[in-house]
């Protein structure tokens, strides 16, 4: 294991951003205005977790840098067309996001909406016009995986469970039920896709699971305490809008302090997972860290 | 060939239909209000022009109609989602689909957007857990194809073509550009995906592929003449809307009489396409017929 996590991740962060330039369709080439829109969308901006945790499961598999690349940016391509779909005026309505303004305020609604629809494509595209795996079914079963976490029963539901929570009274696990499915399952997906670029067995798979499983609602609930004690310019999109919405999170429901100690227990059980990984999983420990003590 | 081109098509449409039924999510299952909008926006409605041809290709090729099932509903659920999406007030703001309500009418928009997004999604998911060809590369092939024509180099990129075009003088062969990419390479996909079911050479594919193209040109030149001769109530849609938006139409820049006549070139264009196949391909001239002189 060379260099600190700081170092590695802005290594990986770079090259990333790289492949991602090559990987989306140049601006230059028609429909202009919807290629140039993709790449503002998803280029320069977010902290790249989901690919980050694609990479460390792969350096725990042997997976080849060429392969995390894709599974990699298939992954952020659907957190970037979800992100544009979420801010668009019938959904949260929201004009900054990654310090920016959001697509349909930059271009304007009907684009925002085709960039979303083009950039879930364009994950799917990826996953199949690249050789991920010797084994074609092995790579199938890597694109059903990124299909299930994404739709009406992954990410796409969870979106649709917040949707019909505004105003009510949920519970707590009503609220956990709603963030696995919008947040948890994508980025377990992102662990499992990287995994699979290389060689893992179902018992290490099974713990790469729970571990992306405490990773993902941890993810969520630290999301939550920022959201209600950050401000704008540190948050890099609009603070506060989740209670100004009468959303219900685990602040609300929960309060700070225990929204608190229920990120540290999840972490604990994330690292846990790990146990009998060794060093091979350093920069998976250290993204949980990350995750859970990020200040923004 | 056992019966006429009618029955066979309503048998299929049936038989279709139910397959539909039990693919789409159920209506009780959470995310209620999502999975009951999914199934209002694909079920009972539609001429199923894309599955009858997948349908007919995969006679040609020996495929199984278990294996037809699967990939007709993949092709029709990217269809339906474009619907969806198109329809919304950003784009076409149409309250008129099939004789029904929009789905944004009838629910809501921020539904409608998460709608369109997961029957996308669904439409991968499908092609990746069903078994659709011994060869687990060749399946891959099938999920990278309809990857392609439904993205931003294919459906969607033709839809952005589409909302540049609003109010310009575009050339015939622009026009052309737009609806090959908007219609035609969904329904060439169709007819591919059904072939790649079965067994087929690669002589045959590219006479499929031709004759896909012919079609899916032709379906859009005969949508331009009918929308600008038809009334609201044959439609099932809201009519004259492209002349209202000024939009560019192969009416606006041929006239009827030359529309009609370019529609005929491209069928007969297809029909030779087929000249090879004898009698199998019967069902594929026939959807040809259907394509240019429907009513409707």
């Amino acid at each position: 294991m060379q260099g600190d996590f700081s170092s590695w991740a802005k290594t990986h962060q770079s090259r990333f951003e790289q492949a991602l330039q090559q990987l989306l369709p140049t601006a230059d080439l028609a429909p202009q205005r919807l290629h140039q829109a993709m790449r503002y969308a998803v280029l320069d901006g977010g902290k790249r977790v989901r690919p980050l945790l694609a990479f460390a499961a792969g350096e725990l598999t042997g997976a080849s840098l060429a392969h995390l690349n894709i599974a990699a940016a298939a992954v952020e391509l659907i957190h970037a067309y979800s992100l544009v779909h979420d801010d668009m005026p019938c959904m949260d309505d929201d004009v900054l996001r990654r310090g920016k303004p959001t697509c349909h305020v930059q271009y304007d609604e009907a684009t925002a909406l085709l960039v979303g629809d083009s950039l879930q494509t364009l994950a799917f595209q990826l996953l199949t016009e690249h050789h991920l795996n010797e084994d074609a079914s092995k790579q199938l079963e890597m694109v059903k995986l990124l299909a299930i976490a994404s739709g009406s029963r992954g990410m796409a539901g969870g979106q649709a469970f917040d949707l019909d929570s505004v105003g009510k009274a949920l519970t707590i696990p009503e609220l956990e039920f709603m963030h696995i499915h919008k947040t948890g399952m994508l980025i377990r997906a992102a662990i499992l896709l990287g995994a699979h670029c290389g060689n893992v067995s179902d018992a290490q798979l099974s713990k790469l699971d729970h571990f992306g499983k405490c990773v993902g609602l941890a993810f969520q609930v630290v999301d939550d305490v920022l959201d209600s004690e950050a401000d704008t310019a540190t948050l890099g999109k609009t603070a506060g809008k989740d209670a100004d919405h009468n959303k219900p999170t685990y602040v609300t429901l929960l309060g700070v302090a225990a929204a608190r100690e229920m990120a540290q227990q999840l972490h604990q059980s994330a690292l846990d997972a790990l146990a009998d990984f060794g060093d091979s999983a350093q920069r998976l420990r250290e993204l949980a860290d990350f995750i859970v003590f990020r200040k923004f």
